[in-house]
């Protein structure tokens, strides 16, 4: 019996003593029967937050069996895949098993699809202990389930691209479905990590969009040669994006200041360059995890600059099946996408 | 003699290794000469920012003459009060002492200005070594001098207002104005911390800017009092912000959920409840300090809200001016500014 009632954030699978969200949880009840509005996955891959991978990899001096005797653990006692040291999870591909008579999420039972929520948050049991994983890789065969929520999101993956491509594609679909939004006729954008997954995405979708001038920021040279053959920028500018005055000049240069300016680069400190390679009305997309919210704020503030920020958020209505459309569409991107799974 | 050439960020009294602008700077060059385009303020008073000080205040247990001593020596090892835990700052209150040839900032010796860039990013020196504080409460009387960039910001208190008055709404004035921009006639606009400097003059904003409901949550009935006979709110409702269900009930119970959320309180953990108050397609404005960027980005994803997210940019032209007329013409927000410095 169903004791509680369910909630559409996963609340009702929080067993914790205080209340809050699956995420923050340290336990999930991942007992197999469903909620009304749930679903549950029959899981065949996990694909672990980078990050997490790293820090297990490290803690264990790269040893595969004890890697994987860790993660079976976390399994066990959080019912979710939530690496403790750096709080996020990963997600995972399978198969529809069964489908709540309330569930709002579309799917059918025997759809091949990939969850686009965190693993975090994501009630998880293994059951085949990892047998097919050496431990070594993000990329996990795993045979369990797996329950979405109300609110959950999947996307069934497409039949006519390798599942690897799609998932890395699905992977960053909130940059690009984000930059289209933003972007307007005509307007001067300028991407900051061009060249990689989420920032290769985001130029082809301001192009889309109808951008006037795209201009896209990379670190060094190799990334720009690979930037210029996937012809998706109009500029391809060569500048470290943490020296704000280098970035400024360098995007003036191209044809700045941008309109809207996307931070894809992964790195610490961009917050102050973004801003000053925006002109006064214009719109700052940070996606960047490493972006410090006071420094956004309060660089702003110090620069008298009139500057929309926005906070990437990685969901947009329909922005898996738009991205893979942008990728299908657009063969620069297929081709740096394709290069980086090789 | 100076030999560096000015620029308008400030960059050339940064003295860190890396060039960074003086936001991101560890340390700041704090010489009294001024470049052509700087303003020298005599320092009458530090007004640091809450977050900062509450933490402080944690850290020493209230310990006024500690927290003294680490104000001080923050200033001393940086040049600049900015706290290293918060990243925040403050703003302070002095007289122009000396204008530069250069400055564009319309200043006169004699005027008596709050400066409207953080603390974070501006050269100070203190010079009475805080002997008029006891290091218990924000404002903080101070003798030094501080230095104005080209691109800095500075108002002159008001004649018809007393000083403290006028700058305790400066210090908040970027919230206001960010919520005027945002909200649209028949809006209904929910305000976390709504009894708060911020958060009051944000619910008048709101109301001004023709919202159609506006929804105060504060965290005790005490401050729900004031705020209801503040009159600022349709609905005064009482909730931890921190607990993501609870907010999100309580803001849909007196009428949302929001269109437009403005966080303004200054405790960690509040961005889940905000994005899950705020209806689909929705803003929230974070104009908290202690907002976390990945708590926000991942949060909203964690949940598929399709909801705009804003740093709290705290400059928008004609915010000072804007939020002293918008005390000077509502009674209710006069009251509770005063009643906060009584």
């Amino acid at each position: 019996m169903l004791a509680r009632e369910s909630d559409p954030t996963g609340l009702h699978r929080v067993l914790d003593d205080r209340l809050v969200l699956p995420q923050a949880a340290q336990r999930l009840d991942t007992r197999r029967e469903l909620w009304p509005d749930e679903v549950r996955i029959r899981v065949e891959k996990l694909n672990l937050d980078a990050a997490s991978f790293r820090q297990l990899e490290r803690k264990h001096a790269g040893d595969g069996e004890r890697i994987r005797a860790e993660v079976l653990e976390i399994v066990a006692a959080r019912g979710k895949m939530q690496n403790p040291e750096t709080g996020s999870g990963g997600m995972l591909v399978g198969t529809v098993e069964e489908v709540g008579e309330r569930s709002p999420l579309g799917l059918s039972v025997g759809d091949r699809v990939a969850t686009l929520v965190s693993l975090s948050l994501t009630p998880l049991v293994i059951e085949d202990g990892l047998a097919g994983w050496d431990g070594h890789g993000e990329q996990v065969p795993c045979n369990g389930y797996a329950v979405l929520f109300g609110r959950s999101i999947a996307a069934v993956l497409p039949d006519d691209l390798p599942a690897d491509l799609a998932l890395s594609v699905m992977d960053v679909c909130g940059a690009p479905a984000l930059t289209a939004r933003v972007v307007e006729e005509g307007m001067t954008v300028a991407v900051i990590g061009g060249a990689g997954k989420s920032g290769s995405m985001s130029l082809a979708a301001a192009r889309r969009a109808g951008a006037g001038r795209t201009i896209g920021i990379v670190p060094h040279q190799a990334e720009g040669d690979l930037l210029t053959q996937a012809g998706l920028a109009d500029e391809v500018v060569v500048a470290d994006a943490r020296d704000p005055i280098a970035l400024r000049d360098a995007v003036v240069k191209a044809g700045g200041p941008a309109d809207v300016t996307v931070v894809c680069v992964d790195v610490p400190g961009c917050e102050g360059g973004a801003i000053l390679a925006t002109a006064e009305g214009g719109t700052v997309v940070f996606f960047s995890m490493a972006t410090s919210f006071a420094a956004a704020a309060l660089g702003a503030e110090g620069l008298a600059a009139d500057v929309t920020m926005l906070v990437g958020n990685g969901y947009v209505p329909g922005h898996a099946a738009d991205a893979l459309d942008l990728l299908r569409a657009d063969s620069g991107v297929r081709q740096l996408f394709e290069r980086r799974l090789a």
